[in-house]
């Protein structure tokens, strides 16, 4: 079943300890649209300016992604996000934001993508994020991610938008300050007391917790010797996520358990090169070998 | 089947965001004496002082651990530790170290103990280490563990006590620095190259990672919604771990995967309160009710 996805789309200037790359694509809509094609259609909402490379609109439409949503805004620029990762490289750098367009991104969805069953609301201004959630019908299985930054500065529009959803997906510090303990565990199930029926955790190199109706399950991360660039990992752990839920619809307990297995493989691949790099260059059946290999990692037998 | 452990007792003074404990009783063979008791037969081989409080050495023998090899020196003082912890608590801040007897501890196991099949050589000079493990039969099982001091200082003897025993086991950050690499897996495989033929990797509230002949498993932590004091987690880890393997016998990768369960569990009931505070109030009945939950946490059905 089809799968929306809102949030930015960005020209990223990347630093690790493998090099730089300048103003490739990235954003939390162009990983996760890149992740879950996958796995279903995938139905993109985002904006743009006039500086987008057409070559990366063309890449997405040629992967099959429905661009209708896509929206350029003439004499404006794209979202532009520079960063830095060093050592471990577990936390991002920023070094440069440039809001441009995503300033005053509200988007009104094209009609035929009003009656999409699955959506994931990217990490954005909440007030936008209930917006769209709105124009979607009641019956859809939404999802939002969302960042510190909303989690101080917007809190009461936060819990708002959170009220619209059927989960979120956050990392672990967002998680901490949202349900403020050091704790993480009493994090999340003070999360839950917020009203918030399934909440996914994301913990980079340690994998992830996820929390349905007060019940946990967790994982660890896929066991890789080298990480390139981390950026977009969280966003294709969500698109793995999502990705899975819509293509078999079992949003269980134990449906949702095997999307979180799917989407910390697609996450894996992520990190293995820089950008979208290394997701443009694997097909589905990657994934599930990978799959394979995890469960392995992860399992009894 | 008996567990031989060898390593330090010690007198501890602890604060955490919980309050401030002086003088409690610690160190790694009493933390994995007391966790490994769950299992099997424990035999103690340790060095004390004569400020050593005697109701700490009834303690020990009333919870059947064998203390024929706890030397007590006269005109000596035990090893004292004083730590704090704050915040997220996942590091000890060492404020002081006297390790009085403990720098001559170089133990001559009684006749009866030599014969011991399974044995943990916990934290502590490697010379002394190989020394112990010598011995010991050729055929006994027998994990050491180590840290960044021994694995900085004194290289060349660590890995010559590892080449004699069947296991290694180190947190995280130790792993790196002996592999060489911040990238666990890479550090992991790295020590696998250096002929460790099983590492079991702790990582605090992130969980742990069971390495045998190249071939890798994992596991959470178990979910806690608050941290009491984390001193003595990894050795009573290591006490779960050990103890079920001795208890059961079964050596191979899937007896190892069920031991990392129990290492898990154990070293749960240790960080709910100060010391050994919590490990003395619960039986194996609760140890094990705790591990249903854990494997429900992690499993797959």
């Amino acid at each position: 079943m089809s799968l929306l996805v809102t949030g930015s789309m960005a020209l990223d200037t990347i630093t690790t300890p493998h090099g730089t790359r300048e103003a490739v694509l990235g954003g939390a809509a162009s990983f996760f649209s890149v992740g879950a094609r996958h796995f279903t259609d995938v139905r993109l909402v985002a904006v743009i300016g006039d500086d987008f490379p057409d070559e990366h609109v063309a890449m997405l439409r040629d992967r099959g992604i429905d661009i209708e949503g896509l929206e350029r805004r003439a004499g404006a620029k794209t979202f532009r996000w520079t960063g830095r990762y060093a050592g471990r490289m577990d936390v991002a750098e920023t070094l440069d934001t440039q809001l441009n367009v995503l300033g005053e991104f509200k988007p009104t969805l094209p009609g035929k993508f009003t009656d999409t069953p699955f959506a994931f609301l990217a990490n954005g201004d909440p007030v936008t994020q209930a917006w769209v959630r709105d124009q979607l019908s009641p019956n859809a299985f939404v999802f939002l991610d969302t960042m510190n930054f909303w989690i101080e500065g917007s809190r009461d529009a936060l819990l708002e938008a959170i009220r619209k959803v059927n989960g979120v997906v956050m990392n672990d510090d967002e998680a901490r300050a949202l349900g403020g303990s050091d704790n993480l565990i009493a994090s999340v199930n003070r999360i839950a007391d917020m009203g918030v029926s399934t909440l996914v955790v994301k913990k980079g190199e340690h994998g992830a917790i996820l929390m349905k109706d007060g019940e946990l399950f967790a994982l660890p991360a896929y066991p890789l010797e080298a990480v390139f660039d981390p950026t977009g990992a969280g966003d294709t752990f969500a698109s793995g996520f999502m990705g899975a839920v819509a293509e078999s619809g079992d949003t269980t307990f134990q449906g949702l358990k095997r999307a979180l297995a799917y989407g910390t493989v697609v996450a894996s691949f992520t990190v293995e090169g820089f950008g979208l790099e290394r997701l443009l260059e694997i097909d589905r059946e990657e994934i599930d070998r990978r799959l394979e290999v995890f469960l392995k990692f992860t399992g009894w037998e």
